[in-house]
């Protein structure tokens, strides 16, 4: 039970003031009345209000985290991962979902311009990074998943267009040639999607494969839906892959189902590597090979540069731009390919 | 940009106290005054501080929302639904994850007495319902999830010993007879477990199939590898079951899994019922069949609950057992069985 303080006033017998002094640690009590005042605020179960003290420091304790979609399970696992790193901080999380929209972006950047978050992580974005930095109003942010940030802020992401090149070359190293590419959203300035694109067709490049454009499939959202949606018009387009590698889990789950509904053996007629490394993947049928990037790691610093910033505002140090491992997970979805 | 009372004072060349009279609104200011610092509130950018300004209305505008675990996909899907939900309202969420530890929610229930949220959701709990109140320290809760809250506060959740009786009766109408469960956690006092249990035995009562102890699977958590590890156990323990209903499409997914790798058709050598109706379950290879509660109905219910004890909070209506509607979505996992 929260008691107030004219409750603990009124049963020690002193007054208001005191019953302040003693909860804000003033040096301006007896020892003896110190003493009388703590005892019957135990009693009475008081608690300092949390949003007045963290007021008086002048900060919230709340760290934003905008994610684009919370079902999305990349997203999950991420903003988990983020929840206990800031909890090891004292920090709470509070998640917004921007649903890729720059409206929902400009708006929660604008509450941190009044200061409702000590500092926001955020990702990915559809409004430019210029835009972003200048609307966040001071608070610092750290971004994730994009590499086109020109410097305007702290970033931290794995190396997409690598890690889409060693999954691409995984498949070209066990045979295949028709490796379809699932993702990209020309809709859409997803930067992370252009990276994946580069990161495959420099693979094909230097197999000597030439790309296709007719393999190269657009999705409308990176969901499950998409990936099949995708991958029944692969297979009724007549441009029948031998492989494919989706830009997410999901989509790879996605085409991985119709692949099954279809009556295609994976790997042998369909070899598939996802990108996310989602717990899903290690349990599909069969388990889906998957870039697996170190979202720990990504929790960690984004985490790390937000402390930095906030403790130290002034350094001058310029926005980073960090790199975490990722690593390729090889299963059955491509077994016997290399 | 946020500025400070201070240098919109200077900029305007009048005291901070007349600044912050025109910032809260106050009619102690002359017009001419007045018009002089907004212009300059503008032109500064300057917005007034959010948590100051909840804090006078005595609310945070925050909700907290506490699950075990974001990255579980039915937490994630719930948790993205009452972030919808809530931003419709204007607040905004604050996702605390539990882990289904007893000490880590009742942190959680003192920091409401410490009044950072106006009210608390929380999903599952480890804690009896009459410590959890007596923590909450008069912020309302809504609990999801569990039946047993003996009237001590507002309870959001669909009719689980129903619906595992609908789930378990959709087996026996498809010819099973050797249904399993798995999901029980007698190390927990997991109220959902309980009544899905109850469902389950009380569709096989009806049906005149005598409970087997060996088909019913104690797990430590609820995730897939918990389902794998349930499914090799039966497989290697010579009580074969001919159908399995899994307390969660999580454990459902890694049986489907396992089953799968030993080369037993689905539907054909087992049949296979999840629960939660995650997103996940549609593109499992097969699909599976899965109790779908209204996700979005509990989202919507629970914040309602939170909005009408907030805004009221003095009207006496006692805690409300609210049952939200469910559905089985049958599948190809089961396809055939009824």
């Amino acid at each position: 039970m929260t008691s107030r303080l004219k409750d603990v006033a009124a049963r020690a017998g002193v007054s208001i003031r005191t019953v302040s002094n003693v909860v804000s640690g003033s040096a301006n009590v007896a020892e003896e009345t110190r003493a009388r005042v703590q005892r019957v605020l135990d009693e009475l179960g008081y608690r300092p209000n949390q949003a007045a003290r963290n007021l008086r420091g002048g900060r919230t304790g709340l760290v934003g985290l905008a994610i684009p979609e919370l079902h999305s399970p990349y997203f999950a696992e991420l903003a988990g991962l983020v929840a206990e790193a800031a909890a090891q901080r004292s920090w709470t999380v509070v998640i917004d979902q921007t649903h890729g929209d720059p409206d929902a972006e400009r708006r929660l950047l604008e509450g941190t311009g009044g200061r409702l978050v000590d500092g926001l992580i955020i990702s990915p974005w559809s409004i430019g990074p210029e835009e972003l930095t200048a609307c966040a109003g001071g608070v610092p942010v750290v971004l994730l998943g994009e590499r086109a940030t020109h410097g305007l802020a702290d970033h931290v992401a794995v190396d997409n267009a690598l890690a889409a090149e060693e999954a691409t070359a995984h498949l070209l190293a066990g045979g295949r040639r028709r490796i379809a590419a699932i993702g990209l959203q020309p809709h859409l300035s997803n930067g992370t999607a252009h990276h994946r694109l580069d990161g495959y067709r420099t693979a094909l490049r230097k197999a000597g494969v030439a790309p296709d454009p007719a393999l190269e499939v657009p999705v409308r959202a990176l969901h499950r839906a998409d990936g099949a949606r995708a991958m029944s018009d692969l297979l009724h387009g007549g441009a029948r892959p031998d492989a494919v590698f989706a830009f997410t889990d999901e989509l790879a789950l996605g085409a991985l189902h119709v692949a099954g509904a279809a009556g295609l053996r994976v790997p042998q007629d369909l070899a598939l590597v996802g990108f996310d490394g989602i717990e899903d993947a290690r349990y599909a049928n069969p388990a889906l090979t998957t870039v697996v990037p170190d979202k720990r790691q990504i929790a960690e610093r984004a985490l790390q540069c937000l402390a930095d910033r906030i403790h130290s505002p002034a350094t001058g140090v310029p926005p980073l731009d960090i790199v975490v491992p990722h690593c390729l997970e090889v299963r059955a979805s491509t077994a016997g390919t290399d």
